[in-house]
């Protein structure tokens, strides 16, 4: 898929500076989202957890970051035609909220099955939704097919490097509220966040380490990951909706450089973390946002005695299906 | 019912003076809550809300104030005795989590119909439960024969100067926080909250109008507060379980000299209320908390244009039966 008109080429990856000069770009349209602490969980744990809340940033979910820079850097020649994406939901979203900053239309595909809050978050920012069939395939052709019909440059929800950069900022203003971080952790879709994640600690911070967290359901990065080559998986299922997607040879390059783990958490274990996450912390977040914890609780990643950093992506949640009542 | 120690006569209020006091006293114990605000909220209700946000309180709920504040007062001769109360919840975590930062006994009385999010609060910080029937003598007669059989000393939910000046220092942070509010809406269930609120609000800031906002099944302030004299209900009826108790003497006082004006609140319109909050903002609020909003929602109370805080008093929700699920 193209990248829209400052992509590069399919394996180039931002740079710290790069990350910098996205959280420039977006400050005045993103929030700095608070960071969380929780004595309980810690104590479940067994080390200090710092949660960057970005379940409280526009749209409900750090893609605004991402897709803010994105469409922020495209030329105003390119950004008249518009943007189109495909998206589980909070990257659509995101694209129409940062479309409609700039003034410019945009066209949001989505999975027939995607939450009704995700679908009315994309329509509420002005954006037009086509829905389709719940796999990449599908989306990818009615991705294409608008953008044909329309001019509109595609943005993907991860595959770019403008991107990429825009979700790394949420690591820059954590690194920054809390500088001696041992571990940060990231849940792991199709990589873009944890790219982002991984670039900005790994440059920022010499000597950090970090982790990535997928569903078991859906864990094409942590196989790609041991082997080194893409190993998509035809149904990967998970309650975590965002997470669905699948790594990039883009992505995968940066975690291969950047990560040092990925631990997987089963379906029950992320419906546990999501739901002590709102018992404990008092905060919605997402299936998604519950992945690194579930992983933790199910020591599937060390962390024992450190000070973790983790990335709640969001908190766009169906409120009339939660997962502890399915 | 006796008010423990420090308690005062059945009529007398703190004043500000006590509620610094207080601020002081219990600082070291309580957490200084965030204030948020929320866009799409403003704009549902025209005006600009600031919410003081007591469900990332210590125990889910703005009642570990009022609890640390009569508890940290106690004499050591009296604390060595221990504390008993009864309530629905909030306030026996609360009393149990003050006791155990003392080093004291709790024993608390619930209403067998109490969350089970809620009982487990209390039993989590090592206080005694016992549980008894839903009505206000059961618990009165449970309460006063625990502390006849140990010597333990009554601290009541809300009749306790004490109390009271302790509910009022969020408040004094809210008012640090956001200097220049039109307005305070604070919910009324016994009205030891609303009592320290309007206290701290009218003492600190001259000027400033207090709202209290009462679900309509459970009425009981609104009809005291315009007859001038108690009128409690046989049966108040409501989710917001944190809202059933009725004034006291002491309480419609300080509502009848610092507040302006009562509005209520639908079954309907809470619940609603309560889902938007966590759409939006995404934090978990009790059902109690959303009062104030519904009330604006619902145009019972007339904050057209103003700058308007809002007492948020806790989180602790039974996940697996939410109000618009029923």
């Amino acid at each position: 898929m193209a990248d829209g008109a400052r992509g590069g080429d399919a394996l180039s990856l931002p740079d710290l500076a790069a990350i910098r000069a996205a959280h420039a770009r977006i400050a005045s349209s993103v929030h700095r989202t608070l960071v969380m602490t929780c004595r309980s969980l810690d104590d479940a744990v067994g080390a200090r957890l710092f949660f960057k809340c970005e379940n409280f940033q526009k749209v409900g979910a750090f893609k605004a970051r991402g897709a803010c820079n994105a469409v922020f850097g495209l030329s105003d020649e390119t950004a008249r035609r518009g943007v189109v994406t495909h998206s589980s939901g909070n990257h659509g979203a995101a694209l129409a909220y940062a479309a409609q900053r700039r003034g410019i239309s945009a066209y949001v595909v989505m999975p027939s099955n995607a939450t009704k809050a995700k679908q009315a978050n994309v329509a509420g920012c002005g954006a037009t939704v086509r829905l389709c069939a719940s796999n990449l395939a599908a989306r990818e052709q009615s991705c294409a097919d608008i953008a044909r019909e329309t001019g509109a440059v595609i943005i993907h929800p991860y595959d770019n490097v403008d991107v990429i950069a825009g979700q790394g900022t949420a690591t820059l203003e954590l690194l920054e509220d809390v500088p001696d971080l041992d571990i940060v952790i990231a849940p792991i879709g199709g990589g873009g966040l944890l790219s982002g994640t991984a670039i900005a600690a790994t440059s920022a911070r010499p000597g950090i380490v970090v982790y990535g967290a997928e569903p078991a359901g859906a864990d094409d990065a942590a196989r790609s990951f041991a082997s080194g080559s893409l190993e998509p998986l035809p149904q990967p299922a998970t309650i975590a909706d965002g997470l669905r997607a699948t790594l990039s040879a883009r992505t995968l390059r940066a975690l291969r450089t950047c990560v040092t783990s990925i631990g997987t958490a089963t379906e029950e274990g992320i419906a546990r973390a999501m739901r002590m996450t709102w018992e404990r912390m008092k905060i919605v977040i997402e299936p998604s946002s519950a992945v690194p914890l579930a992983c933790l609780l199910e020591r599937t990643l060390d962390v024992a005695g450190k000070r973790v950093g983790i990335i709640l992506t969001g908190g766009n949640v169906d409120l009339d299906t939660l997962p502890w009542q399915r």
